[in-house]
């Protein structure tokens, strides 16, 4: 089985007028996602934004379920919140990746980035089934990268080694929060089967 | 196809402890519900609570989102918003939606309702595919029930027409937010299956 990640990303990402812009991290997305990696035995879950003080927020958060009175009150969200780590770039969240391979994964392998999107791009797509398939099998440790804000920003998309299919309801609005859109993609990706079918 | 309905419970629900309790309404359960309900066609989404005064504050969200400010700003979350309902008890909702009942199926044609839980209960279970079927085809109108705090009571699942297996990750971790847990329901059950698979 493939080691799995999920990052949650606050820049590159776009606006609403498709500029390039840096989010604001939301504690509920940091725990919503730690919770859904956990659920999933996702490996890790990266925060990146490459501003300082954001961080210093969330590794004070942290703090608060790793050590102080959050893990007494809730103890299963503790065990959430010990896979989530914070970085500046998505690229540092790949460095980090490389030096956990193990199994039948050379240490320095470079996880496959696969990108979401809720807008069509005209670029070509991968499906959940091939992605689904791929997981389940070894290799190569895998980043599921979500975007804030209006989504990826295009840079993301073109240095992502598969792009997945928009999340499609059953009419033409897709307006989902990246909480949802991330459960979804999740379930589809590495959801008990056996369980949804 | 099915009409189907959900609806976001506070009261009766599950304390930590077992016993039962009433909830505080979430802003974030609104918004994010609601855009799950409206990307995957729900006729309505029910907030539910005997609190006559969180009542009236989803009713000043709402209006919010209606008639100022929020509609100018965010148009898709307006008509996100539009399907929501507030109502004091899951009686009520079911209420609404018998008025509601349209094509095939005779005005007053009470819902079928759906419950879902997070944990095992000893009681028997449907499955999101068998659902999923019955949800495609012409049928009485459903209602999908998600509890907030530590889940649905047990007089709400005794009463359900169907009670759906809890979401199952890869570990026996199994506390996902409800924002997540819906939203892995919905498209379980009403998903896309081509874009999926």
């Amino acid at each position: 089985m493939t080691d799995v990640y999920c990052a949650l990303v606050h820049y590159p990402v776009r606006a609403k007028d498709g500029s390039t812009v840096t989010t604001a991290v939301t504690n509920l997305d940091v725990h919503d996602i730690a919770r859904l990696a956990r659920t999933f035995e996702l490996r890790g879950y990266f925060i990146v934004t490459p501003i300082e003080a954001q961080r210093q927020l969330v590794e004070r958060i942290l703090a608060h379920w790793r050590d102080g009175g959050g893990k007494k009150r809730i103890p299963n969200r503790a065990d959430a919140l010990s896979r989530v780590r914070v970085v500046d770039t998505i690229e540092a969240a790949a460095e980090v990746i490389a030096q956990e391979a193990r199994g039948t994964q050379e240490p320095g392998t470079a996880p496959r980035r696969i990108a979401t999107a809720a807008r069509s791009s005209g670029r070509e797509l991968g499906s959940y089934a091939a992605e689904a398939k791929l997981l389940a099998a070894e290799g190569p440790p895998a980043l599921l990268l979500f975007g804030t804000g209006h989504g990826l920003a295009d840079s993301v998309l073109d240095e992502a080694d598969t792009l997945l299919p928009p999340i499609a309801g059953r009419g033409d609005y897709n307006h989902l929060s990246v909480r949802a859109a991330a459960a979804i993609t999740v379930d589809r990706l590495l959801g008990d089967r056996n369980s949804a079918e």
